[in-house]
């Protein structure tokens, strides 16, 4: 059996019982019954991914996975590609965005090159993982093969299986991937025949022309390649990513280990929806960091079920919000297991 | 001169330059112009806030005020009066959610006896600065006199006067009061014309029969005693309670003295809305933690015009929503602090 196959397979729906014991003990601690409103959604849900009712908060884990799309030579972004290579050294220097917030919330930051296209060489902390120096130019066929779409699946299960051995108990999601709002918008419309423009915004800030002109090559990719969206492989290869095909291994690898996983923004969720679609028990196992500013956002979340945590206007990638929303999910957690009951503080209970 | 009116005088519109300099720094970091939507909002108000470009990340306190209500003993709240001062040891002895939220951020909280009709004598952690053992009935007539809610705001003022000294760079707001929604309620219906049932809710979670209840006895409260809304310190004598006014000398001591303030949910923007209908600049200084579940709290923070940073469906108040933000407002201030430039980490700058 491969990797993948396995990972699917040992999937699991949630435990119904261990959420009622994990709310049974947040209903006893001192406060009025549920008005820590979300915060004990966070806990009891984590309680029945983690298939205990006092569950072990130990590493956090944000895992960057960077690569190339050939659709940028399109003209689909307003930064060139040489900024995917560039920022991934940024990552490594501790300078970006992801790097900041992931030491505000004490996670830790794990780079993948999944596809960048350029010979990084052995680079301290980089975790090469490289599938293809990017993808092909998906408005004019493919952009990977079945092949390399399953094996980058693999690179984030395999990346999923090696956290419980390292202590890490909650995973996050990230990229880097010049284009890669182009992808994720075409993953989008594939899978729910919404059009183009109705999934389709301005990635890292193009102008109303570059916008048009971003919807009509999806258009084109999706009319040459005609993925099917009763396979999400197919999806995946046709007109995806290996950043965003990482996420999605990820995503499942979470989900067969019992691991919470936090899905940062569009593309991370892009990611995550063609885990759900492999296997719909994935869901139970996600955390929606945040409700992002681009547009096609909304329809994943609700395909996936997912209510975000957050809704901070951000629309920058990286794992950003997922390392934020983090920090909430854990504050559920020590609610569940700090705080004191009515009992241990003496405190009189409320009459309904 | 009063402590009351110095501080009113000391209060003074942000400065718009250094907000526009704190942007301008926000836009060389590595990253598309404006992705980090309310992060780079949090960091440009907390620079204008503090007046440098550069402002400084010290000591985060949650000032967590108690106090009874005499309009407790018309039924309407679902938990006894001893609770306040049950929760008052229980946050002494770290075991509430303000306590456990606190640590989470790196908050310290400290817990102002401003009115619990208890005397504790010497407690460790207790910051004793009572006005009055409770307020009164204000079913009945005034809650306070005059000057005893002059006094209450002069002890919050009091302790934003000592923070700067103590290395304290952000404040929070929190509070305990069994039946201090009640008093919150009657301060929105003052000042809005509002009906009192379209701002009055179920706090710590009282049934309908409680509800309508709650609302008669606000109707009654306002009937009695005419609080004038042309003059807050009426409003809040007369229908308020002592620790909504230590929150409202804590926001103006703030604002005077240039340091954020983080407000929690439907009680402490009660006191912050006495605050801002002293001086309107106060606004200025206000982070709004998050949206509460009471359904007054909407207005509240439409008449200060203020944002709520997260929405998890909190109704414990305490300070927890506060302690929560107050990590993402830090969070933003990193990304200015933190982030390195295109030109630090050699990344070519998008066009639009």
């Amino acid at each position: 059996m491969t990797i993948l196959n396995e990972t699917l397979s040992n999937i699991r729906p949630v435990d119904a019982g261990i959420m009622a014991k994990a709310q049974a003990r947040l209903d006893n601690k001192t406060k009025p019954v549920g008005s820590l409103g979300r915060l004990e959604e966070f806990a009891r849900r984590y309680a029945a991914m983690t298939g205990t009712p006092d569950p072990v908060l130990g590493k956090k884990v944000i895992f960057t996975f960077a690569a190339d799309h050939g659709v940028v030579e399109e003209g689909v972004s307003a930064f060139p590609k040489e900024v995917t290579v560039q920022m991934v050294l940024n990552f490594l220097n501790g300078g970006a965005g992801i790097n900041v917030l992931s030491r505000h919330v004490g996670a830790e930051v794990r780079v993948v090159d999944m596809g960048v296209d350029h010979e990084f060489g052995e680079v301290p902390g980089l975790i090469g993982r490289k599938v293809a120096r990017g993808t092909r130019n998906f408005a004019k066929g493919p952009a990977m093969t079945r092949e390399e779409a399953i094996a980058a699946l693999e690179v984030g299960i395999e990346l999923a299986n090696g956290c419980r051995a390292q202590g890490v108990t909650m995973a996050g999601t990230g990229e880097m991937g010049i284009a890669n709002t182009t992808a994720a918008s075409a993953i989008i419309a594939a899978f729910s025949g919404c059009t183009v423009a109705d999934v389709t915004h301005r990635g890292t800030g193009i102008n109303d022309g570059a916008l048009n002109h971003k919807i009509k090559i999806i258009e084109q990719a999706l009319a040459v390649n005609r993925p099917d969206p009763k396979d999400p492989i197919d999806v995946l290869a046709k007109v995806g990513g290996l950043e965003i095909a990482g996420i999605a291994g990820l995503v499942l690898g979470c989900a067969a280990n019992r691991m919470p996983v936090v899905v940062d923004g569009f593309i991370s969720t892009s990611g995550a929806l063609i885990a759900c679609e492999l296997c719909p028990a994935v869901k139970e196992y996600l955390f929606a960091a945040h409700e992002s500013v681009e547009i096609g956002h909304r329809f994943m979340l609700e395909r996936i079920g997912a209510e975000p945590i957050l809704d901070l206007q951000l629309r920058l990638g990286e794992g950003t919000g997922a390392a934020l929303a983090m920090g909430l999910v854990e504050a559920g957690v020590k609610i569940l297991k700090e705080m004191a009951t009515f009992a241990e503080a003496g405190v009189a209970e409320g009459e309904y």
